[in-house]
């Protein structure tokens, strides 16, 4: 059955990111809701604020003007530690690159509480459907050092509740039933198979 | 003799920041330009960006779609850690809001490479003038604590080049005759002076 044909809109969606981790992340996830996920390899604009929300409906309208009639979805996500005040927060990614893990764990050296959480926003937008936003989160604690060398960015210092390995010493299916992300696009393809199937 | 009268233009130009400090520092500077600084408290629109002219650039123009006809500013500034590759850089604020002083202390401490430098970068528009960018860099180092309580932000861990004292140990004026945010006002005012008086 073909879900075009039957609904009249596109169920193929255009994922802009840079990220070829995120990328394959979001594919596996979708695929299984048999929604087909192309990969656009473009620049998002991205606006400095504290809400990843803000980020990514800005960013995802912003690409919609570049891409009408296209179903569109973009994903930002952060590293929210809180003995920090929420940082890296949206950030992370410019953190990562400049006082890197090694940074992190020294700015976490000699504190206890080590309580952080990631959170992943996925939005989507197309003409028909408008704009939806999903959210993922996952609970977990700051490492004292890095293990593993599986996934990228954060994973080797973020432990996940529920697991005693850190994110980088998971396979990608197994950090996918944990991740802030693989929740926000579960939630998304749930919501897209089902206006799909009306 | 008034400008408007002799050019056609307007010298008054409109300064949107909600830092009453940049403001206070503006003002004094082009002051002696007798160029009339207004304040527009009001947000700007900031893009993630490791430039702070992509920055100021992006802000001021979507300023002019909301206030057309007018002489706009905007200013943005970064301290710039040599042995952070750059860090704290565009995201300045962000990082003093969440990890402080004390977080890039830690993240400093037993470092020997203290090199650091404040840059500033102010973005004009006008109808008349179009779009013009001008920076400034003050180069110093990262103190071993924090001093001083004048000024905000950074100013009690920098040291510019040429002095013993932290930026917040220096009042205001004498914190105008080394600042990254001094030198670039100080170069938009000659060249705004010098438009006017065409």
């Amino acid at each position: 059955m073909s879900n075009s044909t039957k609904t009249g809109f596109r169920s193929r969606v255009l994922f802009a990111t840079r990220n070829m981790n995120k990328f394959k992340e979001a594919f596996l996830i979708l695929s299984k809701y048999n929604i087909q996920l192309d990969h656009l390899p473009e620049d998002k604009l991205e606006i400095q604020s504290d809400s990843l929300e803000e980020i990514a409906t800005y960013a995802v309208k912003e690409l919609a003007s570049r891409y009408p009639n296209r179903n569109l979805l973009v994903e930002d996500d952060g590293l929210f530690i809180e003995a920090l005040k929420g940082f890296p927060g949206p950030f992370s990614s410019y953190v990562y690159r400049t006082i890197g893990l090694s940074g992190i764990l020294k700015l976490m050296s000699g504190r206890s509480d080590r309580r952080a959480y990631f959170k992943s926003v996925v939005a989507f937008v197309s003409p028909e459907l408008g704009l939806k936003v999903f959210t993922g989160v996952v609970s977990g604690v700051i490492a004292e050092q890095e293990k593993g060398s599986q996934g990228f960015g954060y994973d080797p210092i973020f432990i996940p509740e529920g697991s005693s390995k850190t994110f980088a010493e998971m396979d990608i299916k197994e950090k996918n039933l944990y991740s802030h992300r693989g929740r926000a696009f579960t939630k998304f393809a749930e919501w897209f198979r089902n206006v799909m199937l009306v």
